[in-house]
């Protein structure tokens, strides 16, 4: 493996523009992307991780399997709607599903801070196992540290999942295709919202809750349906702007959308205004975007109408005849504006 | 799956007498031991986590595929020998070599501190690079997240690792056989102690260089020469006497080792005295002990010292007829002593 020792080991950031690590560096905007291009993918480089997918796929005796991870370190630990220990299981059974993978093992890696309440620690684990059993997968292995008082903030946890493909068919960012249909699951803005709200104290007429849910039966009968997806993405951190300009860039396609499409409901309407946030880029930890084949858009439109928190599922926009990697939007007076990536995120610690 | 909503919800481990977690919750000890057979295997409850080995091997297709997980949490985050990149990469390879497995997929998970200065963030990548080729691994997905400055310590790292089985042998703590000859693959104690010096300020003649490094070459090599190998576990956290008294409990077997077969070195041995530490509950990121059948206990004892690091190897013990769960220990005056687990470790955040 020659490219282990050939790269460059002069550090690809420049130090005196950054010369330590902010928290904007892990909001999945650009100051992270700039990280993953310039520093991760050129140390690590090889195909799997170059498709820059939620997941990677590899072949295991043709049988395809897919392989992804994720490590969350969510802030409060409990909030309306989950926990740290149910976004742990559902984050990484959605990566799974994204790569139109029946997710079936997980592994789980615990850092504990010294002086956690046991209690606490059991209330998530709770949580771990009866997501674990709604999702229909297997902890089969894991690992515990603990770090001193001062050095963690409560427990983060790190899921990576093991999957099964459901399909011969390539779903990632390079299999999208002028004039794909694009079709969101649900509306958004919920996750971060509900977060934000316990963090400033902010009270609503009724408790905003997380969207956290698994998605892979969704995407299965996707699959099963015979519908003709191309790339799946889950809305998390960067919300549904970032993911979208991820997949341009990496499909070097134009992506369009309409802004008014795209439903967000009422009190997080309100919230976002009152908070100063822009909810195409509040995370999302049950919503995702579908990139699918003209002739099959609205046969697949009803299978997400019909799904848990599907009822404002809707087609969005399209990938267009354009070769530029970027996406325009339609706002809702009619104007075209480019989406782009933020510096970092708008709430830290979202997932 | 009723068994995510049958179990007790009230916290299994009794609140009183442990109201939250310690450091020495995490180090590999009978606190930790406590904390995962009443708490988190009751919870995720199922037949592959029930092995307790150091991953989990699962059936795909006919082929039979490892997979496992590992924080690290080293401090400090570069020492002699190596670094936390080295570790998270060669750590994971060992806990799929343990399973009989050829290493062939890396999941990362990076938790960075706010402020970590991003030229050693560079240099640990590298290190990872550097470590995936040799082990001839690729790093095919992964999660970058940053927390604020003070709920970390630099950068925590998680890897997860897949792998396939070169066996067909199902290599476990359940696997272990009454007359089985018990090897240790090299002297004991180096990482440990090279990790303790660097804390402690200490310097000897020569740095103790930890002996960090990639394990599987030399299992795929005693399986490849038809040695009948039972039981694989690398000496990491609590070292060879915990992983010893584990297997011991796993198994339900008495195992006997003689003291003054396991090889130390001598200037590892002097800063044990120093520091007040037993050799063997120092931990070893490049040694392990194999269970293997009697008649070929010699040829795998051979390819052990053929090995990097292996000049060592020695046949240190055997698992007895008696059924009875727990170590004893010939020591070097010639009395017999019971080997049991240490409530946590003596070194906390040594991996």
């Amino acid at each position: 493996m020659d490219n282990a020792l050939s790269f460059n080991l002069q550090c690809p950031i420049p130090i005196r523009d950054y010369p330590i690590v902010t928290l904007a560096h892990g909001g999945g905007g650009s100051l992270m992307g700039g990280l993953i291009e310039k520093m991760i993918l050129p140390a690590f480089q090889n195909p799997l991780l170059a498709e820059r997918h939620d997941g990677a796929v590899f072949d295991s005796h043709g049988r395809k399997m897919a392989f992804t991870t994720d490590s969350y370190v969510v802030r409060p630990l409990v909030f309306p709607g989950g926990d740290i220990g149910t976004m742990a299981i559902n984050g990484t059974v959605n990566d799974l599903a994204m790569c139109g993978a029946k997710p079936l093992y997980l592994s789980v890696g615990f850092i504990l801070e010294e002086g956690l309440s046991m209690e606490t620690l059991w209330k998530i684990i709770c949580s771990m196992s009866i997501a674990a059993g709604k999702a229909g997968v297997q902890i089969v292995t894991g690992d515990t540290k603990v770090v001193d008082k001062g050095k963690g903030d409560g427990l983060y946890i790190n899921t990576a999942g093991v999957g099964a493909l459901a399909t011969e068919r390539t779903i990632s960012p390079a299999a999208v295709c002028p004039g794909d249909v694009i079709l969101l699951s649900g509306d958004v803005g919920r996750h971060g919202v509900a977060i934000m709200a316990v963090r400033e104290g902010l009270t609503f007429e009724t408790t905003i809750q997380s969207d956290c849910a698994p998605l892979h039966e969704t995407v299965l009968e996707l699959l099963q349906a015979g519908i003709e997806v191309h790339c799946l993405r889950d809305l998390t951190r960067g919300g549904l702007a970032s993911a979208l300009v991820e997949i341009a860039n990496t499909s070097r396609k134009e992506i369009r959308i309409d802004e008014k499409s795209v439903a967000v409901e009422d009190q997080v309407q309100g919230a976002c205004e009152l908070l100063g946030l822009d909810p195409l880029y509040v995370a999302n930890e049950g919503r995702f975007a579908a990139f699918v084949a003209p002739q099959d858009a609205d046969r697949a439109l009803n299978i997400l109408r019909k799904a848990p928190g599907g009822e404002k599922a809707a087609r969005i926009g399209h990938v267009s005849e354009i070769p530029q990697p970027h996406v325009l939007m339609t706002s809702c007076i009619g104007a075209l504006r480019v989406i782009d990536l933020l510096s970092g995120e708008q709430l830290p610690r979202i997932c």
